[in-house]
């Protein structure tokens, strides 16, 4: 039978500065429109995030590509920016050991993630091309930094190797049909696999975007599909207190009547930084929006935050603690830490480290999160826990999963699409125009005449 | 002459949802009270960051220190948190070139600034104890994180070495009088340096705790300091437009006049994302307060929030240009990325790839760093920009400088203590409760009931 292991601690979303127990039980109507509505969806086809635990197959497929590699390869390069980037890059940092990179001798996965030239020439520049495989990931198959990496890329294999041996380092991850990059894998035959047309990019953590860099950092995508597809079970079979849900509706009651717009996730676990910077994009991306769906201007969507535990104790706290109260805080605890450390029997004399002794490390991280809980309460600032079993490949996917139901429920509840991006076109165009990309003369023009006033305002200065 | 290198382009910050020129007018006698009111305290001695770069003998004393360790030394690890952590991780990061911790023939510095036993065992494990320095950074001497690491590596270096051998694997950094490291310099004679008492640990980037970091990697140190010095000059010979007072001002209006809390610092450049993660604790946990100069309960305080062009363009940047208009972005550009990368002609048939041929890496981040600041602007939402002349010492010298004087400037506008952090200290209390500490009999009650109750709680759902 599937089920949630991870659990949602949310006692403290209530109380005096939180939401009152009736006003959620009241939006228990609302919440059952949004399950039937994303699950309706599903049935359409028009989304399947939900379905990609289950498609059969999927990772047979990937490992018969990966097995078509004729060399032995030492380092994966993933091109690709945003969605295509972040999924696989928190499951490599979540699930791979501490500290992985710095062993030489092992096969790394790099996820540059961006056209800054200075780290992008690096990196080229430490690479063997002998053995290293480049992925190239867009759903759109245009994405310019994109582009732009596998243009450079695409010349470097070439100078390495002939046409024939140059595309053997390549596999492109795009579109079943459209786009450029698909043109070009037919032009070149270059070997490929598809993301469904019905899963976008921040949804796309669960298709080979996400899981064929998993495949090949050699981690345990099986169990990560096993977690995911636990939770969208559990999900459709569950009712309006399935915990994805619940959450959706705290959150949202919390930003809409208490005034919480920011929202905190926090980690008490290393390996789940980079989670938190894939929950910004879904989050932030999803529910950030101008116009609601009836087409009038709203301008909502919280705004997300990570933090990291115990660190930023020591950094952001201060703010969520003593700040305006304007903060949801959801922590991130894990209950088996793994290797532990025991903090010995030294300095006995000394009051500020004796008390410590005995204890351990790990011991004391957890103490300083619910330490930290309590007193974000104490102060009436809302938070809550997820709490995982362990650092593993399927309470990876469980969480996931959980928050790519919070946040397609959250969509329906802001009234708001959350799986289009238009905000970001107008920034795109603007590129295009000074780049000379024909059909964007006027924008062109505007960032010519910007770039000249700018140039003269710096100077001023 | 003393001067600033880097520019402040505030054009965006104006205009129709920004401030009005007379209305940062109107301001100038107030920025020019805190202008005295800064230097007046430096005058008194009560702070010194502005002083730091000027202190004679520092970096010589510090080499005098390095030099006395008598192995090659491989790794340096500093254990420490927040404050401690944060300046020379920043440094180190951005200064290193990119992808330098996979050489693994390289002096390697590590900041594992937090207490997860996975992460620190896993460091611990990585190590050659015979090559290995330890810094041991706090400023009170007993901040619980830093004293965990601190005792577990005074076992891990008392099971390698005879104790003798152990201390020269330590450099303790921490007050020159009081607290409990101080006495521990003192009982096992140590290597140390000190952390002037007027410095507090989110300014001490310049003291010993940024520096002592920043020599044992071979990083300039002194360029560093010459760009802090220049920069502090400048403010101290200048008047109410300095940059660091206009941007604070600027900043300040946005936030109390036109509603924009949230404060974004987006470095279009890989090497600053950690600079951008130093920023999030000098601007949140200074001006993030409860109480203002009267001790009245006021709950004020900006939100930073950090994220890095162009890839949140991809992520983060929807939310920022169709969300709630309650942002304000600080873009930090690079004019010059030094290696760049030309982008090939390839794929010439393929509209959405032949208008970057010819162009540059860099040339396309800066576009896409101008097409979004005018997306932005377009859009009603007010941003500027730190404009640096390249990735250097001198340049992130200048940059920590500005934002230290402009944070110090914003805690005066406030009407709050920027020094101090009193909202951290019912979690340590709680955790000092829980773990037994003689003192904090109440707190631990507390959360005894805290954590039986949670238990209950999480086992319920």
């Amino acid at each position: 039978m599937s089920s949630e292991k991870i659990k949602f601690n949310d006692t403290f979303l209530f109380g005096k500065s939180g939401v009152s127990p009736s006003r959620l039980e009241s939006l228990s109507e609302r919440l059952d429109i949004c399950r039937e509505w994303l699950l309706e969806l599903h049935e359409k086809m028009e989304l399947s995030f939900l379905n990609l635990p289950f498609e059969k197959n999927a990772l047979s497929d990937l490992q018969k590509l990966v097995d078509t590699i004729d060399f032995s390869i030492k380092d994966v390069v993933v091109l690709g920016i945003g969605g295509s980037s972040l999924g696989p890059k928190a499951i490599y940092s979540a699930l791979k050991p501490p500290y992985y990179d710095l062993n030489d001798k092992v096969r790394r996965v790099h996820f540059p993630d961006n056209i800054d030239p200075a780290s992008f020439k690096a990196l080229l520049d430490y690479l063997d091309p002998d053995r290293t495989l480049f992925l190239v990931i867009t759903k759109s198959g245009g994405t310019a930094e994109t582009a732009t990496q596998f243009m450079i890329v695409w010349d470097y294999l070439n100078s390495h190797f002939d046409k024939k041996q140059a595309i053997e380092h390549l596999i492109a991850v795009t579109d079943p049909e459209k786009g450029s990059l698909r043109a070009l894998v037919n032009e070149y035959g270059l070997k490929n696999c598809s993301i469904p047309q019905n899963v976008g990019g921040r949804f796309s953590v669960f298709s080979p975007v996400g899981l064929l860099p998993t495949v090949l950092a050699q981690l345990d995508a099986g169990q990560l599909l096993a977690g995911a597809g636990d939770m969208a079970s559990s999900f459709r079979q569950g009712d309006v207190n399935h915990m994805a849900l619940r959450a959706a509706g705290l959150f949202y009651l919390l930003h809409m009547e208490k005034k919480c717009p920011v929202h905190v996730l926090m980690p008490y676990s290393d390996a789940f930084y980079d989670t938190a910077l894939w929950f910004n994009q879904l989050w932030g991306e999803s529910l950030g929006k101008r116009k609601n769906l009836q087409g009038e201007d709203i301008f909502v969507g919280p705004t997300p935050v990570a933090a990291r535990g115990a660190t930023d104790q020591h950094s952001q706290l201060q703010l969520f603690v003593e700040g305006p109260k304007d903060k949801i805080i959801t922590f991130l605890e894990v209950s088996d830490p793994g290797n532990d450390l025991e903090i010995p029997r030294v300095f006995g004399d000394y009051d500020s480290y004796s008390y410590l002794a005995g204890h351990t490390m790990g011991e004391l991280l957890k103490t300083e999160l619910a330490a930290t809980s309590l007193a974000l309460n104490k102060a009436e600032r809302p938070n809550c826990s997820l709490i995982l079993e362990k650092v593993d490949a399927y309470n990876l996917g469980q969480l996931f999963m959980f928050y790519q139901i919070a946040t397609a429920v959250s969509g329906k509840l802001y009234n708001i699409n959350p799986f289009n991006q238009p905000g970001v076109e107008q920034g795109k165009q603007y590129t295009y125009g000074a780049f000379g990309r024909p059909g964007f003369e006027t924008e062109g023009k505007v960032m010519n005449k910007f770039k000249t006033g700018f140039a003269t305002d710096s100077a001023k200065k």
